[in-house]
């Protein structure tokens, strides 16, 4: 079962600058991440672009829509920062991207290079989750899957909930 | 959707002893685990016991059978040494459990408590196949899952693959 | 024998805000860090202050110099941003506070909070620099010792270095 | 000023192997452990052997005490188990090798891939006494450094301690 992972990047992948101290965008940690985890799945990565999900445009959602749309795989994992991944996953919903593809998105509230990260935990959700689920779009993210209209950030807690 | 995680040891959880050097069971690591994952899943942990699989006895397949057979959810996730993950996953089958139940056993071929440890991954694998899958009994790892009966784990390579 | 451990922040302390994704100062990392470090020497910590070294005034410098200057113990560790420490050896040594003091400055390029850093290594450095050293103003990092006027931290290669 | 660091083994060093489950030695972590230190010191590191300091014999406490007789460098770090690490210190101490040399042997309580390892902490003392300190054989671990003569392992506690 082949699986396209579209890296968009947002707090799961930020990168440590020592040049500035600063947390920032560089290269992906994802495949690291993949290979920790001891992945075998047939996942194929696509860097999209790395950004900040709080700076992103409508025409960096239409890119990663774009992406789902040429994807040769209908399975798709998408790592983006939790702070617009519901209006992302929106976005992909509306263009009709789910209706013959399994598309999840996944981020994560701690950065990978963290030692207490919860990243490892939310990309094993992700591949697993883009596997299990039949068509439509998706966020797995604390342990749960939601569907992209069900679904809201919860800025206090951190967490992401049903809407009901 | 309610889980209940039964923990049975294996290298997943395996602790360090600095008294002797050596890594042997003491308390589990999969609640600090799925903290780290900050899951907000409503999981049941249940200690059945704390063991290497290569030690388990029939009669312990028998309790983590008993466990599944009481258990109040109907989704239920096994952590488990990999070594008899396999021959644990029959006998649960054989007697029925997979009937009402879906139930995903899951391990680690290296401990959570070090630095590159996949338990991280492989707990969230198992965490969202045991809320997306039919009733049945499967492993989760490799960021894949398997059927019961058509998985082995491939010595050599220290990866789990179906049969055909 | 023992030493007295100021903190004024720097990377080595940077602790990770989700609520905005930044880098920020909250708790000192410095007890955990020990900790890990099974340390059993005699240390008192005293937070002086958790700041950017680039954002330290005079008026801060004057404090770390005080927290010397009051100091019941002669020997001091001071956790430190790497950008101005040589500058604040540089204002304690002018006010003589390294004439019947051991006093050295230690700090981080990547914060103790990644999984990679440098922290705990340099806090080693320090804790036994300020035990073996005669009284003076030092700086310890990347497991070498300078005296306070023979050091500076070469930007592009993100290390110290003796001036000649 | 250059260091020679020769490697005997030790819990700082083991590796944890895939195939049994266990806790052995294959290549050393020490290199590693100095890079992500960042340290910059003239260190040359020689394997001598990697081995459980219980395993040792005197024929091996022998080749340690050949290998600081003829290290081209008069500071010397030793990285080696802590249960019989003050009998190879006595060894050397009773050749004399202490007369013209520093040597300083420094070990781990958690191997160095373990998430809670000292093994950084401790490198970055002993790195540090050895060139601080004057010709002599010491222990550095815990934050502290010990003469070999006025050092024990408390089996209990857990950590070095002078004998008085």
């Amino acid at each position: 079962m082949s699986i396209r992972l579209l890296l968009s990047g947002g707090t799961i992948d930020k990168h440590y600058k020592m040049y500035n101290g600063e947390l920032m965008f560089e290269e992906s940690h994802i495949r690291e991440a993949l290979e920790q985890g001891r992945c075998t799945a047939d996942i194929v990565i696509q860097p999209v672009m790395l950004k900040d999900s709080l700076d992103m445009t409508e025409a960096d959602r239409e890119l990663i829509a774009q992406a789902c749309r040429e994807s040769a795989e209908s399975r798709l994992v998408i790592t983006h920062g939790t702070d617009t991944m519901v209006a992302t996953a929106g976005v992909l919903a509306r263009q009709g991207l789910g209706e013959a593809r399994t598309i999840v998105l996944t981020g994560a509230m701690v950065p990978y290079i963290m030692k207490h990260s919860d990243a490892l935990f939310n990309l094993g959700c992700a591949v697993m989750a883009v596997q299990c689920l039949s068509p439509g779009i998706y966020i797995a993210i604390n342990g749960e899957v939601f569907s992209w209209d069900n679904v809201t950030k919860n800025l206090d807690l951190l967490r992401f909930e049903a809407l009901n």
